[in-house]
């Protein structure tokens, strides 16, 4: 992705800690890591870390600093993906088998926890508790959220929920990633501000495209499953919208209450089309990304606001 | 236990403050939080803490803190418990089923990472990153430790190797709560180290016991199921040491290896018994406590001294 060019060099620095913090003496930790950081991943909330962090003065303690957060952010990520796969019962993950298909249920728990406890090592070494508070709090909003969700399955919410759930889900981490990189390099409080709201548009915008691309992505493109959610019971927003048209309602709860329902998914998919939640959907991620660049618009004009800008923009484009 | 009573008020802060931290809007959350509570438990690790924090200077900001920090130490053990319960498949845990049992794995894989959360924002409310790092320290060893024993389960080791897994699995914890009491109280250097290594012995007299207590004890007693060491195939000092016995090991294998172990666990304890493995064990919990005692006496003539040396000899004699 072109508008991480500017952090290109620290993102391979974020890679090299990450690598070295997980390279463990114990075989199966060392393997499972390995397995782990071989997937991949977008890399998005530490490039997030390091973009919010050109807002503050330079320096080379700032910049060890900012990589250093922007590695722990990713392990959170890393760990929250790895426990979420045991509780969605998951298969694939970053186009490999899952860390609870490829071992087992009780080695990802511990695969999960280990990352979460370095990442906490690494929060600490930014000797800012302020950093080390919101790092432990985006990880009790993502875990009340999911407690949420799990609660949830196979019932039907209004969209009011719909977006609550989803800024515990993502709009809080996106929002913390900024908010940590800019506490980091410490950023003026009007730039954290404007950086905070930002990061949480981009998250809400994120999840419903994520959540769109659960009924349109191409699964190999996507590294995982699509008509996940509606496996597991978890209807996202076109399903809301669509419910919400009485016309549609009787029609849909049919298909999504049968037995089976993975294989209604293209007659439901047809219904979202035509009720135009599919089109609702992505008006509504277009929507948050309208407002992330009006915040991004509040920053000082240097080369990573336009990568910001960037970046919102490549969000409701993706189709992986 | 009569030698937290010089710590009995700060404890009930502790329950308290517990409560507070995990009594959540989400139904869910707050169901399970409450259902860990009431379980209970002995609050060793928080007692811990607020034992060691007699050797610093007193004051009400320095009690706070050290309250503070002794919930937060009794949050990561009850995270680790509920996790460790997935891990061994465990059926009761605290006399109460297992929240693995009582809800699901899922739901225990949340309420654990909700708990680490929590500890952590508790942490971080020390202000002191030396906290959080020791913290994040614990976990990651405990961690380490979990998933070398998943991988040792029904292979036999050396005594070495049960002594290392001991280490990571409750020895460090025990002296990492001491270190968090004295860090919390600004203790001075002298008996900082003291206490470090007072942890450290009872720890791993506790785990010894611990063990031995999975043959010996009372389960309505004990609060969990005995032999469930044997159930998964964790073998420890008891079985370790009759096997380094020519005479006993064949036999012993015999028994250990064959299909439905449970069902010969009167017989492997006999074996245990007549090979003195049992008193072996024992008298090297005991070794164990002289040098936590040891230690102890390095520390100044205060009445938390003489609790400490209190439940170093309780944890010998216990029987639960």
């Amino acid at each position: 992705m072109g508008f991480f060019s500017l952090v290109e060099s620290s993102l391979e620095k974020v890679d090299g800690l990450l690598s070295q913090t997980l390279r463990q003496e114990n075989a199966l930790v060392a393997e499972v890591s390995d397995y782990l950081l071989r997937a991949g991943g977008k890399r998005l909330r530490p490039a997030l870390v390091l973009l919010a962090g050109q807002f503050g003065p330079a320096g080379e303690a700032l910049d060890t600093g900012l990589v250093t957060v922007a590695t722990a952010v990713e392990m959170i990520h890393m760990a929250t993906l790895v426990h979420d796969d045991i509780i969605d019962e998951a298969a694939v993950r970053r186009g490999i088998p899952a860390v609870r298909r490829q071992y087992s249920n009780p080695v990802a728990v511990l695969a999960g926890d280990f990352l979460f406890a370095n990442a906490f090592i690494l929060f600490a070494r930014s000797t800012n508790v302020a950093i080390v508070d919101l790092a432990a709090q985006v990880v009790n909003v993502m875990c009340v959220g999911e407690i949420a969700q799990h609660r949830a399955q196979r019932q039907f919410s209004s969209e009011e929920d719909y977006w609550r759930r989803i800024e515990a889900k993502t709009g809080y981490f996106l929002e913390a990633s900024c908010r940590l990189g800019a506490l980091a390099s410490h950023a003026p409080e009007s730039s954290r501000e404007a950086l905070s709201r930002y990061g949480h548009y981009i998250g809400l915008a994120y999840q419903v495209v994520d959540d769109l691309l659960d009924w349109l992505a191409d699964p190999s493109k996507l590294g995982k499953a699509v008509g996940g959610d509606l496996a597991v019971g978890i209807y996202t927003l076109p399903i809301i919208y669509a419910r919400s048209q009485e016309s549609y309602r009787k029609d849909l709860d049919h298909y999504l209450l049968s037995e089976g329902v993975l294989d209604h998914m293209q007659t439901i998919k047809d219904i979202l089309d035509v009720s135009g939640a599919l089109d609702y959907a992505r008006q509504r991620a277009i929507d948050c990304v309208e407002q992330a660049l009006h915040y991004a618009g509040q920053l000082p004009e240097i080369p990573a606001r336009l990568a910001l800008q960037e970046l919102a923009q490549f969000i409701v484009a993706r189709d992986y």
